[in-house]
């Protein structure tokens, strides 16, 4: 099992209004150090594979087709291999 | 400079309807491999600070004041320091 963690963000040239809005909540509680907020998504996948390479191709072809739109966004994808299903455990 | 990122997942015992729809998505699309799909968000935040512990308390207490809805939420920061400010070259 792995866990594929795909990161989306917005390319930099794009405009991020959700960013802007955060930024200026921020300002308004007071945190005026912050220069800058960009918001992303975080996507992340359980998959039923033991082959590491097999985990990462599908993880990317997934982000490519449908993850993450390639003309205004960007994506990370980083691998995580998980043990035994924990079922019957708290993670 | 700091560059924070923060990440922000719905807790476990919450129903996400979006990662719900993403795994149809993706199984419709032949990836049957795909377990389970969670949601979440990243905030990059670009901090105008060069103490590294000023930056983690600051992005801290930006988690528990709005970034975060600790009630059906949880948070976790990364920090990496940036060089000087790269108005001027491609990241």
């Amino acid at each position: 099992m792995y866990q594929a963690d795909v990161i989306v963000t917005l390319k930099p040239v794009v405009n991020d209004p959700q960013g802007s809005t955060i930024k200026s909540a921020l300002h308004a509680l007071g945190f005026t150090a912050v220069e800058d907020v960009r918001a992303g998504k975080l996507l992340r996948l359980t998959l039923d594979t033991d082959d590491r390479a097999e985990a990462a191709a599908m993880t990317e072809s997934m982000a490519r087709q449908l993850l993450a739109n390639s003309v205004i966004e960007d994506f990370k994808i980083s691998l995580v291999a998980l043990e035994a299903p924990a079922r019957s455990r708290r993670a």
